[in-house]
């Protein structure tokens, strides 16, 4: 699980097709590459394979021209690769509002390398969580909205990611909802937490619905959003157990801890390249 | 939470009042009753209190005496008192379809002891599971539903259920929708296991619902029924986390298990009277 | 679980005896106290009775005039009691070294009052978690151990401790043992975390040994310090499930999140008053 | 996760190298072998490579040709391989004492078809579960133990194990201690069920063990045997929180569920080619 420090992750996917195991394998061997963890699936309902590898490689391996015989070697297959190099640091930009506990969360795990990652922006409606922002030196965003311009903020949060590079948007309790443009925008590169077990208490106020309902069971779920509400692909879900002494108050205190914890397990799957696309599916190597 | 042979149970609810513990705590002492457990709760929201005590009791002990006088010292807080003695067995009839994995849970709990219940009578719409009901020495009765006249075979169900005194029914994945009618007169004494985390994939199929929207994590749900499709109240949840390659047979098949602990986990919690209605939500002490 | 702003918490413990659970309610209903939520047991083998109340007071409620006369009424039962009055915020010392983690946590649930305690000062054998207490406005005291001269360091520690008024003590991986003169001075107020599911794996590295034993799980647990190392009172474990992939690295990694959270837990356990020392195990109610 | 019913799986371990991966991927290749899934772990700690293949094949598949024709290829790398073919059920022998309760979901499950084998016979030192395997059709084997000539008996277990064919020894609750002979000699294809999170509580009793620590986690761990007690290689593990309430009868009565999962899913592992011996630790795939 743990890499050593020359270690190259390799991704693809395509249409399901016979050699497709094959023609990585094969490639990476012929690069002399050494392989130390391989995971392929191939799913039959869907007639899709995804793939990861770690690998190791010689002394005179240059990224440009494996990934250039890569591709023409996996044309056939119209396979789309990536390959992500030893000690790669992701450009992030965060989304917040009010609540602290995710953007807290997320903080810690850069600062400490747990997730290897760059937060280059902080973006939020709201100008509340800037000190925290501050203490880690990370530049923050106010970007207010206007009732009557909202198309106005988001160019500006696009600006930001755009301008800073970053290849993901998490949104840690960012509370609204984008617009349509901006999901298509960030299409398989934003991921939200939704502090309900999903598709269960869809929408605003999740805990007081599961308080109304009485379940014995609460979570939050990391997805990639899209221009249907809370119906984005699931990453990965995390659960605790409430009784009937947990007032809708109650249930909100307990989430925190398991949506801080989704969330960084949805991210840090992102950034260690897990995380696939399958129409309105995840799978997760 | 295991008892010595000579515990009594004492459970009670009524409005809130000041006064509400005194009233049972007093009593039992001068009975000369040692509590040995006692858990009670206060819910602000519903303004409605709930109490669960395990006691022992002095030789002389008179169960009709106790409770006339429980029930006088009580009766100004309109409090609804139930006495369960030692080494009590409910009565229990169980519906069936034709999966077998929850029938040959409980009857296996039941058999060693770990439930303590009297399965009075097996009812199914199917004759397939009357070889284990056979095993088991426990009476099975093939009621085939007639599409032209539901309520005739839903009688023939209540008749047996009256007939060998059951206490409570449980719905051992019986795939019918019971009646308006026979939910009402089943009001608070049956439960059913839903096989998916209620509210989420109510009605049909729910594993296919599951897989359809690519969640991380499953579940069961073990409820009162009521007349309301898959929104009585829930008793307790579970919950098991699956990915990318598990199909929806794959969900059907993990589910099994957790179908079989949380539907003997709800009984159990029943039948040590720890289960109280709480409008359309349960608390459970 | 949430408490009304006026709601006060009494717990007792003493041998058990006929009429504890009377001496306690009648009491409090005297003294015209509506009781929100009541948890008592009585351990069979042990032979020692618990209790834990929480509950809502009339205008002229009178603190002292109330735990005297409590006290004079339950002097025969050899009670000792202890009262916790709405709104209280425990003074904690927090002792570290090197691993910022729990710290980091436990700092985030002070601030938000997840956690309704005031760390009035934060010890370390170590200078390098200053500016971390520094950002919160915490007082740090680097307390270098001399190799010659353990028992000096600990009285450092120990003034901190009485000059600051503390009332717990938290090792949040705090890497040193302490003498038996500090555990027995800071008996049943001083919890630790250690990172193993003990008793498997204590003393040090226990991630180290987990992985030489091939585990499938690893956890933490909280525990109150005694002076038999690792051996102390159990309050609460967390539990990952790991692999064959997981290096110990890995598992160090893994397991800083249960660590947080097993401690966060048990503090929190604590300052609602809900653990108990029973001989060398503990009632949590 | 789910097989179509031609489905092959190839599992091949060997030291490390430069090339395994492509030795397997591209014989399967070139033999037109469809991999649907693809799992392959180099240890580098232990330098130790692991891979288990899902595959269909062409209609003119032979399995004779085809490991002929692999072996050939990965002599090279001292590669041990394994092939499975399409509905392949293992035979398996299981041993018991009194406790019938893993037995018993063991037989349902081989009934049902969720596990994929044929118990082929049931021993025991004790004849009290013999009702339970007339019930299922299968050989009931009452070897009581001589104390004077425990070889002996352990010779007539070895015997059925052979004179069946079984693959494979499953211990559930067996409660002897098995000879250094009989662990060599079913090295690697004998799981027991140990009723604790090991190496926690190794030995007898351990349920008492732990009332005694106050652990607050409880568990069970299924491992291959070896000739040092409770120390074999662990294959799984399950885990279920208990509370000061459970009395050592309670843990008992708790810890069968996990230990009858925990002992499930570990044969499981095994029928499905998902586990490989890496010295004294696993390689679950």
């Amino acid at each position: 699980m743990s890499r050593t420090p020359d270690t190259w992750i390799l991704t693809a996917h395509c249409p399901s097709l016979l050699g497709t195991v094959d023609v990585v394998t094969r490639y990476l061997f012929e690069q002399g590459c050494y392989v130390t963890e391989h995971h392929s699936f191939d799913d039959r309902l869907a007639s899709r394979f995804f793939i990861r590898v770690e690998f190791r490689t010689q002394a005179d391996f240059d990224e440009a021209t494996f990934l250039a015989g890569l591709n023409e070697r996996t044309a056939p297959f119209d396979m789309r690769t990536e390959l992500t190099p030893p000690g790669y640091r992701a450009k992030v930009v965060i989304m917040v509002s009010k609540a602290d506990h995710c953007l807290n969360d997320l903080l810690y795990r850069q600062r400490t390398g747990q997730l290897p990652m760059d937060i280059t922006a902080i973006v939020s409606n709201h100008p509340d969580l800037k000190p925290l922002a501050d203490w880690h030196g990370i530049p923050y965003h106010h970007f207010p909205l206007d009732p009557n311009d909202k198309p106005a903020q988001e160019r500006r949060v696009m600006q930001v990611v755009e301008d800073t590079g970053a290849e993901l948007v998490v949104l840690a309790r960012y509370m609204q909802v984008l617009s349509a443009d901006l999901c298509r925008k960030l299409d398989g590169r934003a991921i939200n937490i939704h502090h309900s077990l999903l598709p269960g208490f869809k929408g605003a106020k999740p805990y007081h619905q599961a308080y109304q309902k009485g379940v014995k069971l609460v979570g939050a779920t990391a997805h990639f959003i899209n221009n249907d509400l809370d119906e984005g692909p699931i990453i990965t879900q995390g659960v605790e157990s409430v009784d009937h002494a947990h007032y809708p108050e109650d249930l909100v205190a307990k989430g925190r801890d398991i949506e801080c914890l989704t969330l960084a397990r949805a991210v840090g799957y992102f950034l260690e390249r897990r995380v696939f696309l399958n129409a309105n599916r995840t799978v997760v190597l």
